[in-house]
């Protein structure tokens, strides 16, 4: 089974050609994840292959390609993970599963393809022989050193502060932290003080639909990241918020 | 065969999640209805149930999730209808096949799951096993009145004029009114006034494309509803229409 | 199997509907191409066929609804292609795929059936039934001569320049002409100048991400024609480009 996430746009016909070319190569099962990720935000492939992979069968095939340097030098991969495989260019989308790749291949560039689709000419033509039990014939080990990772950096406590980064702002407008739910515990209906573009107080809460509505609170969400939400409203208008700023949480 | 509907957008992993937990239980044929229902448009949803279940071979499981109450007292349920099942939060998504329901039943809501996202850890569970001819563990009797629904009114013939309820606009920017097709006859080429931020002139057809560009019609849309659109024009942008406004149709 | 290309909006039902009506009929594999083409935009339906029609399994037919005219004169179609199929209105959509028509017939309206969604209703039960080696009963044989093209001029060479026609802008802002790749020859790296809201410098590229950010390129896209392009920006509002416009290049 083979995921497809692109930024391609849902309007465009390009993930359709995606899918005929691994149809034409058998009867393979694919999902849709997105094609709406926004143009070259590896930022976002990086955070969704995050969250997929651990509700997709063991062996399904991850084929991501939000690829603005298709063509130039910046290497294409099959990484095996502890769950899953990851096929894609190497240009950051493993960040967030870098500590699952158990091994790292370089898919070598068949001389005869387009420079500018190697979604279509390079990648799902791996994915799809992989999805048959097919060893592609183009994979060349790699030193795990080799993987590109963006620079996000690790939430930090100082003083009396977790100092974390927006990794995503969802289509809700939930602000999304790095902060794991069991870097810090907080207890429901505690108030909790967010330096970022102002200071806000934020009410500590286990689901959305609680609390008055237009209210701030911060939550783990289904990912198990503290997040800033509102309460039937836009969490990322209030703040101003913009993916990779820094954000400051006073701790009590 | 399993549909889903939600408010997760197209642009997040979210449904692409649901669809993995849906193939880790086995091979199901999963068919996306829509992702980008307005966030929290229970109103959308209803209307989308109602006019899919006709379609889908009789045994369907229909997921909804669109689901602002999540993690609150509102009760999950799984009804079967007369065609086909629904499984969802209870909150109005049944609105409009309330009459169509057969059996309902809560969900009863595991006590290890998240609080924020039913639609991957409940609900797709139920529908999963349901596809699978399992009999899902945690469902439990509900008397049919606790079904949960939208207060629409119904049309209603005033002297010499219909009041109905707009309760869906359409992407081509078409008004559909909650007045079906046997409710009132009206000849192709008719002249019929509407009141509604104004009075307007429309011509009743029985196609989209006949008459002059910008001309306003009537016409019994494919699901059987009154619809007010514009010939190759946007009739929701000219009326200013917004959804569950009444609106006021003048009989000859 | 059968594609599904529509302008019925990812946010509708209604491509859902087709999809439960082809599953009705019984266990046939169907892929979205898009269903978010501009309300009536038949050239990017024409553009979309011509580019997907390759890579899909050649007995696969590509069911396209972008149909301004349902319910009125105008024809709806099957045709067998050099590979695939195509069923859907005789309104265009056929143009850019023309020369590759090997049959084409009417297909005979049921009388019973709805007049504004022929795709539920005439469309997709043809495209089912063949995808069940069932053949249409309503299918009539028509003259090639009956396909209905959209008046895309030819580029032209006139005196140093080619006169060529925008046929597609994509969602990353390229602007694509219908320059096939082996109308002129240009060599990387070379400056071309190009005449359409004012004369611009284009640089002839291999892919998009060489040269500097904001630079305006020249390409042969992945569908071999020719593109004119912005490195990490949107040549399209830069150019404030329009589909079906002219554009002049000037030769060496």
């Amino acid at each position: 089974m083979i995921t497809i996430t692109t930024d391609f746009s849902s309007r465009e016909h390009y993930a359709g050609v995606l899918k005929g070319v691994i149809k034409s190569y058998g009867d393979i099962d694919v999902v849709d994840i997105t094609n709406d990720v926004n143009p070259f935000d590896i930022l976002h492939g990086a955070y969704i292959l995050l969250n997929i992979i651990g509700y997709f069968p063991p062996d399904t095939i991850h084929v991501m390609v939000i690829d603005p340097g298709v063509g130039t030098s910046r290497k294409g991969v099959m990484a095996r993970l502890e769950r899953g495989y990851f096929v894609g260019p190497n240009n950051g989308l493993l960040t967030f599963v870098k500590h699952m790749v158990k091994e790292i291949y370089e898919i070598v560039i068949p001389s005869d393809v387009s420079k500018t689709f190697h979604g279509r000419d390079v990648f799902v033509p791996v994915a799809a022989k992989m999805a048959l039990g097919i060893w592609p014939e183009n994979l060349r080990p790699l030193p795990k050193e080799s993987i590109v990772s963006l620079r996000v950096k690790e939430p930090q406590i100082v003083k009396n502060a977790i100092i974390a980064t927006i990794i995503h702002i969802d289509s809700f407008g939930n602000v999304i932290t790095n902060i794991p739910d069991d870097f810090v515990k907080f207890t429901p209906g505690e108030e909790i003080f967010l330096n970022y573009h102002g200071i806000h107080k934020c009410i500590f809460r286990e689901t959305y639909g609680e609390g008055s509505e237009g209210e701030l609170i911060m939550l783990i969400n289904s990912e198990n990241f503290l997040e800033i939400s509102m309460n039937r409203g836009r969490a990322d208008i209030f703040l101003k918020a913009n993916k990779m700023d820094e954000l400051v949480i006073e701790l009590p």
